[in-house]
């Protein structure tokens, strides 16, 4: 059975919509953590404009302060070339830009339609050429847009061939607020996979509705390995007001692991991190393994005090 | 594709662990709001001694003084032959037995082996034979023990052949402390299915570790139909602290009905019903959907105010 690739966005997608910034050190502090924990990849942070993310205005500072650990990639967003130059600069493994499957979205999120977004995405391929940076290219609301409603699965996967006509090596395909189902997620991935078999597609969910794992579960079945996740399920979209955030990664991990399936993560270790964000965010977050235990978890038998039949 | 079997079960596995007594007429239109909503049943309340469980003392007004609605199967919780003959007093149409399938859980919970459940049910199927009332079994730490940790599935098989030869006629494989896996689920309810082809199975999940809905799906994949499921995700396990609440019966009509599943339940209504908890409850739930809204739900798009990448 292959071993799940698990990429850890929480530094980067959890901690831009945090009202307060986290210190440099801190994230650092937060990035090294997870590192030693068997994560395949993090994405630490993104090399946005600090106008527009000032949550994340310490891109070089964090990437070029972190510990590097052989075996754990170092992932980090960009949206421009400008972005890519930063990043380039600081020696990260992979970038990961991002498009919209939605125009709307894209307008929204971006100001650029999907077309705009390819041609962009083709001057950066460029500048990337000749380095080993890995290219990964988000596909946001491949399951559905919160302005437009449906997307097409076809639309998704013409965009997915465009982005790999132009030299994209691997592929997010992102429910970027919560609207996918279970039975969707296996018929998308299924397709993908038959049609790309060559390509590391990887899967991000967000746990809006509560089926968060429940999509991962079906992704997997449908023969995907490679998850995005944030730990203590830190982050949210901005444009969907009551949602809560990413799928947590303790979380996934847990159940994975529950199943029998391995993670190389350190389930113990990443449940400690995840006990850190709380007084790093300054508020609790949504996971549920950190603050239930593992299903392994055993206590102690109470004192018999009288008949309460639970099922 | 087969309509799926919703048993809400908030009125009793819910209110039961709340601190709070909810008067009875609350109660009463509670339950009267629900079984508008298109549920299968509704597990009203427990017929326990009122000493136990203060909460529900009011079993008896609360059965008599619901609307019965042609349809809506009415259950409630029996946990020996005098609660037996006061359901049957109140013309309940399901009555719903306890047992654990591990001993520790059982000594806590039921201060009875399973033995001597079994014999306890053998007295209360004497006294329901002749009327036409419909006898459940519910099986608790059917996927685990929080005390005693891994219950054999063969264990469980042999629980359920015996329960059903003293003459249960439809059993629910309870996971009591949230503590089942999808790999697990799927792998009894397959084999629970094929021996026993004819008995209807229910599932009932808790969401302690986050997957609820991945493990209603994986037995739902299984072939089961049935399934417990709390409004809001009420309730939870007086043995495993920290831990969340039942699976959330609006999330997970949410997820199937998405799915395109029929759960013959009008999830608005039923939405509106769970967003009466809180002011019912005095504090808010776990449920998801009805914060963040229905997947189709559609958002106006905002102004455009800068570039915010994020998948």
């Amino acid at each position: 059975m292959t071993r799940l690739q698990i990429n850890e966005v929480a530094p980067r997608d959890g901690l831009q919509i945090e009202a307060g910034f986290v210190a440099t050190e801190e994230k650092i502090r937060l990035i090294d953590a997870l590192s030693a924990t068997g994560l395949a990849r993090i994405e630490a942070t993104s090399f946005t404009s600090p106008k527009a993310i000032p949550q994340l205005r310490d891109a070089e500072e964090v990437v070029r302060g972190i510990r590097r650990r052989e075996g754990v990639g170092i992932t980090v967003l960009v949206p421009n070339l400008r972005g890519c130059e930063r990043a380039l600069s600081c020696g990260v493994d992979e970038i990961n830009l991002v498009m919209s499957s939605s125009d709307s979205h894209g307008q929204t999120n971006l100001r650029m339609t999907p077309a705009q977004s390819l041609e962009r995405f083709a001057a950066i391929l460029e500048a990337t050429s000749g380095s080993d940076v890995f290219v990964n290219a988000s596909l946001s609301t491949a399951f559905g847009c919160p302005f437009e409603g449906e997307v097409p699965p076809a639309r998704v996967l013409e965009l997915i061939g465009e982005l790999i006509d132009i030299g994209v090596e691997g592929i997010t395909l992102c429910d970027t607020t919560g609207m996918a189902n279970p039975a969707q997620v296996g018929s998308l991935c299924k397709d993908v996979l038959a049609r790309w078999p060559d390509t590391p597609f990887t899967l991000h969910f967000h746990n809006t509705r509560g089926m968060g794992l429940a999509n991962a579960l079906a992704a997997w079945q449908a023969g995907v390995t490679r998850f995005d996740a944030s730990l203590g399920g830190l982050g949210g979209c901005p444009y969907a007001p009551g949602a809560t955030g990413n799928v947590c990664t303790e979380d996934l991990v847990h159940m994975f692991e529950q199943m029998g399936v391995d993670t190389g993560v350190d389930l113990e270790a990443l449940l400690a991190v995840s006990a850190t964000l709380p007084a790093l965010v300054g508020h609790e977050t949504p996971g549920q393994v950190v603050k239930a235990g593992k299903a392994d978890r055993r206590y102690p038998m109470p004192r018999i005090t009288g008949s309460m039949p639970n099922p």
